[in-house]
């Protein structure tokens, strides 16, 4: 897919251009969203729109689209080049602004962009990831769906260094969450996850799989869990909403269960993708 | 000043136009420098250009630049529209890619952007001004100058909204930095200010106070100091390369020492102008 969706208009990736002075390239003053879309459908689309206005809400950008224009936006990127499934991902940063200033001017006009990728949906069966253990080193804000990525990506490049798809990220010992998913242990047939507190994103896949859990009479505790708990766990995953459910067998060299997907994983991947919009 | 030099050529700044896919707008995946210009003559040159290469070098972007080249963008820059007085603000990102993807492919090639813009050195009698004292929210490599700034923009709003001109944050009751400056206070004749490690930025404009200071026989301890110690602290200020030496009286509503300017805080203001390049 390479048309973009920039500020009211559909262009091609190559002309989508944005001022040297846009304050999300200056100051990473800006919040993004990603949904997944399955068979045309935008899935949990009223969650991840709500998430998109809360962080917006509270960097104090003003909200200039909403639901309605939305799903417009997504149906304009869609006709002009048809993808069965997709994945939206939007950006919105505060505006551009000449000569640069930290504090930013009152009234600004908000860049918006909005591209569809193609996105093929996890299927068949899933297999156990490695995964770092690396320390967080990311903001206190991490509620906030911001632009401000840095500490993510360079914690991703240390993981994709040791050979993981992906870090683990403590806190003083306290399991927090991924560079881009939530964590999940499995502990005596109880789900374990961290809390909604500013030191997590609020996953909307995160949410729909404790919602799963507890329509299945999975016991299910939203409480920190520690690196030792990490370790002796009988089963862990990663989600997000683009790699939904994804196994954990190892975290570094320590074999997590059997380092095989476990019964309570499997069970929440089926529940998962009977649960997303009827897709290929 | 409105020409901006950008990957090479110097255009206007209205023309100064990014890919939407450059890492610095999707991932705040870049770098910057501000160097003050004295009358034509970069001041502290080597040293910003040290902090520069050593930016590059912690997030793993090449340099594509020495510092003669710096010299000479400086002068094709000032050539264009000279000016007596000015910063030079320099960005340098991983570069652009299509589709996004958090972990970057090898060998892209970076985005250089540099602009001049008028700096009235501060002149005449300092006035001590009113910070707020807020938490540091940042991320734990503040060391790096990063463009990845959200939290700072938001403590410096945060600040405004106080009637403050600047943040003097604490973690945990340790004071580390402004949102865009480093903090001292003089406790008995005797100058401290946080030590050089990954919670603060090593300001160049820090490290000269501190050769300032040694060089007329002030007692200098790079030395955390907590909020307890702040409040009841003889004089106070922050400094930064376009600030150089601002005199705090307020913190919040504490009045520090006799809420003026001190007498070390003045003589280390006189010491900074004597030393700067000759400018009105």
């Amino acid at each position: 897919m390479s048309n973009v969706y920039l500020n009211g208009e559909i262009i091609p990736h190559s002309q989508a251009k944005i001022s040297a002075f846009d304050r999300g390239f200056l100051f990473a003053d800006g919040i993004y969203e990603v949904v997944p879309i399955y068979n045309g459908m935008p899935f949990l689309f009223t969650a991840h729109m709500q998430r998109l206005d809360r962080s917006l809400r509270e960097v104090g950008i003003p909200q200039t689209l909403n639901h309605a224009d939305w799903r417009a936006i997504i149906t304009q990127l869609n006709s002009a080049e048809p993808l069965e499934n997709s994945v939206l991902y939007i950006q919105i940063t505060r505006g551009s602004e000449f000569p640069r200033n930290h504090l930013p001017s009152a009234n600004l006009t908000p860049t918006v962009m909005a591209t569809l990728s193609p996105f093929p949906p996890p299927a068949g069966a899933a297999d156990a990831v490695k995964v770092a253990l690396l320390e967080d080193i990311r903001w206190l804000r991490c509620d906030i769906k911001s632009v401000s990525l840095l500490g993510n990506i360079m914690l991703k490049q240390q993981a994709q260094a040791l050979g993981a798809v992906e870090p683990i990220l403590h806190r003083a010992g306290r399991i927090t969450e991924g560079a881009s998913s939530n964590y999940f242990v499995v502990r005596d047939g109880a789900l374990y996850t961290a809390p909604n507190d500013a030191l997590i994103l609020p996953g909307i896949t995160r949410e729909h799989v404790l919602k799963l859990a507890r329509e299945h009479d999975i016991e299910v505790h939203e409480k920190a869990f520690s690196v030792a708990e990490l370790y002796s766990a009988d089963e862990c995953f990663l989600c997000s909403s683009t790699r939904e459910i994804m196994p954990v067998g190892y975290v570094d060299e320590h074999q997590i269960g059997n380092g095989q997907v476990g019964p309570i994983t499997q069970m929440l991947i089926d529940l998962f993708r009977q649960s997303r919009p009827n897709c290929a």
